[in-house]
């Protein structure tokens, strides 16, 4: 006979192992120093174990807590201003000479205090939250200089400590060129290959990333990128193939990446390289549909050739300004066919594989970290076809029962 | 000095007068016996009256509750099923072998009490209210025959004592043929004008809808359903010209309809039909959006012709399950370019007046009634720009404060 701390019965379990939901009707879940214990048939809990604490999950399906594994959340101001001047005639040029665009961005979040930037951006993240989601990835890339990258990223750690959400940093100074850098890419690169060390220094960083693109950085200030981090042993993630083909893909295979993020010009050769070396490929709906994008990833060439798929909001102020995870996998299947049970994959398993942690979270396994989310829902496959509906009853971090999932932030 | 009931200062109010968000920043709002009584600038309020009850808007721009003027939200199950199976390979054909389409739907909703139907509805109004909505539009349309049909608009009129929410039912008996008479379109068109005198006796029905299409009804049975309708008295709107020009628009023009909704296959003829007689144009992005239809409607035109146009939901298990006015908005201007001030508009002022319920609630007017809602934001685009975003903070019925909107239903 075990003994545990929590056990939530009259649950149907969707585990999500083994390329499918993994379901187990009429199930129950057990929980031990904030970790899965047991997991079965309700029918036989009594056999297995007691609990300190039973909670009665009335119905609902139990899945792993959702991961949003692609974001730029901590950042100030929004560009509402720009997305009404747009839809009013303005050009992106206008916009441009009017000091917008991501440099706006930039100027708000080097200007915001620590403590307003962590202000402004959990609002944002309550809104995840409430969704069900338990892990999110939150990138610097709007401060551009080693002072204001060291904090959007105590920023996103400052997250983990106010919300119950666990979170994963990655550095992007690679994310655009400052203007104190205005045509010199490779100087630029220098310097965020230096800022490097110290932000490992002050425990900052889980991992590395860049926005390989025309309008962006090449292939090979790419690779110098990914060479600093890897010299400090940190997992390298790219922005690849969005706009067009700078072989990324292959690029972040080679170096044994986590993740390769958009991809909607990846080639055959991207997609090898990537189903080679594990490689995740995380889509990335939101800025597809909100730059009216025509040109989708290859979703069923990454089938055909096992490449998991991640499905995440990529939140920005810039092309994605969606906190909502649910939608995401509701835009995966509507705008790019993948099936509900691929989004929800997206979202819990290989979301978590896109951030190095397959180990510890993703899927209903003993010994994975008791984070689950609750659902007033018949069936897993209502949380991809609902838009803008929210059935999450409670979720569970670490083993602590929240019901709602969040407060919404004042 | 007036005497107020209650008192809302330190907000910035969107009137939503006059073709422009009508702003009034750092005003104050104050209602009587449920209606606005007084609003102007914030120092102005000591020499305008005094109330019983002073609340601080905190800061909140507050505009007039939210309007959602096409629903089909009372509905027993969802197609969830339906989604997966398409998404994992199976055809439209396959699924009605299966037995699935509309009329999965109707038998759903035939079976259920008037209880279950309420029970299964209420959470997705829910999900409205919490943006902000206080008037809904409510269709039959699921039942098909006298008894379901008055069924479903009982259940309707019980959402508005259930929810703080005002309804506005719609009798759409002409959206479907019935099994009972395949091959006879006619015959079921006689039997729905047959169905209104019952209807209205229970004073069940507002408005009168149908589904002009081909593969709904034609032109001319429309035309008879209209005038069964209007020898009652009651206003007419219509499903037009959604998938073809069914001329459907110039009929509700002809018959000085409140609104013609879709309009995706809308003709020169029906924008200046529309123009002259001031009907609505009802836009419904989720459904482009999740049919994955390429022929936006004539937003452009229809602004050049001065048509009023209006953005609802049309939630429905079939084509759009959005229970995100919000989203709505979103999707009208990122996909359809409408302007955050048009969204908005959209929302309150032409929502209301597709309903026939212009001079009573859409703006912020004195005599208009005190339905508000209250929101985090910087400035009115926020509403539009944010994907899956609820800022917001508070919703006024009928004078009545409530905070939050509405309480997540079990
Ligand atoms: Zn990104
Ligand atoms: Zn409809």
């Amino acid at each position: 006979m075990q003994q545990w701390d929590l056990l939530i019965t009259n649950v149907h379990l969707a585990r999500m192992t083994a390329g499918a939901y993994g379901e187990l009707p009429d199930g129950a879940i057990a929980v031990r120093a904030g970790r899965i214990a047991w997991l079965g048939p309700r029918a036989d809990t009594a056999a297995a174990g007691t609990a300190l604490e039973e909670r009665d999950g009335a119905g609902c399906w139990l899945t792993p807590g959702l991961v949003d594994c692609h974001t730029h959340i901590v950042h100030a101001g929004n560009r509402s201003d720009e997305f009404e001047a747009r839809l009013n005639g303005a050009t992106y040029e206008d916009i441009s000479r009017a000091g917008g665009g991501i440099m706006s961005t930039v100027r708000a979040t080097r200007a915001a205090s620590e403590d307003e930037l962590l202000r402004q951006s959990l609002p944002r993240i309550a809104s995840l939250l409430a969704e069900g989601v338990t892990t999110i990835e939150i990138k610097s890339g709007y401060g551009l200089d080693l002072a204001s990258e060291a904090k959007m990223l105590r920023v996103a750690r400052r997250v983990g400590e106010a919300l119950p959400v666990r979170v994963a940093t990655t550095f992007l100074g690679a994310h655009a060129l400052p203007p104190e850098f205005a045509g010199n890419g490779d100087g630029y690169v220098d310097a965020v290959c230096a800022m490097i060390p110290a932000l490992v220094d002050e425990g900052l960083v889980d991992a590395v990333d860049a926005f390989c693109e025309r309008i962006g950085f090449t292939n090979e200030q790419t690779a110098r990128v990914f060479d600093a981090a890897r010299a400090y042993g940190l997992p390298v993630k790219l922005h690849a193939e969005q706009l067009s083909d700078q072989q990324g893909a292959q690029l972040v295979a080679r170096c044994h990446g986590l993740s390769a993020d958009h991809l909607e010009h990846l080639s055959e050769a991207g997609i090898a390289a990537m189903a080679a070396s594990g490689t995740v490929a995380v889509l990335l709906p939101g800025a597809y549909y909100f730059l009216r994008d025509t040109t989708p990833p290859p979703v069923a060439a990454l089938r055909a050739a096992g490449v998991p798929m991640a499905v995440a909001t990529d939140n920005n102020p810039g092309t994605s300004p969606m906190t909502s995870l649910l939608l995401a996998m509701n835009m995966a299947c509507t705008l790019w066919r993948l099936t509900p049970q691929e989004a929800l994959a997206g979202c819990t398993v290989h979301g978590a594989r896109a951030l190095g942690l397959a180990d510890d979270i993703g899927t209903l396994e003993v010994g994975k970290r008791a984070d689950f989310a609750l659902w007033r829902i018949a069936r897993p496959a209502d949380l991809s076809y609902a838009i803008g509906f929210n059935p999450c009853a409670a979720v569970v971090n670490g083993g602590v029962w929240r019901e709602p999932a969040v407060k919404a932030a004042a």
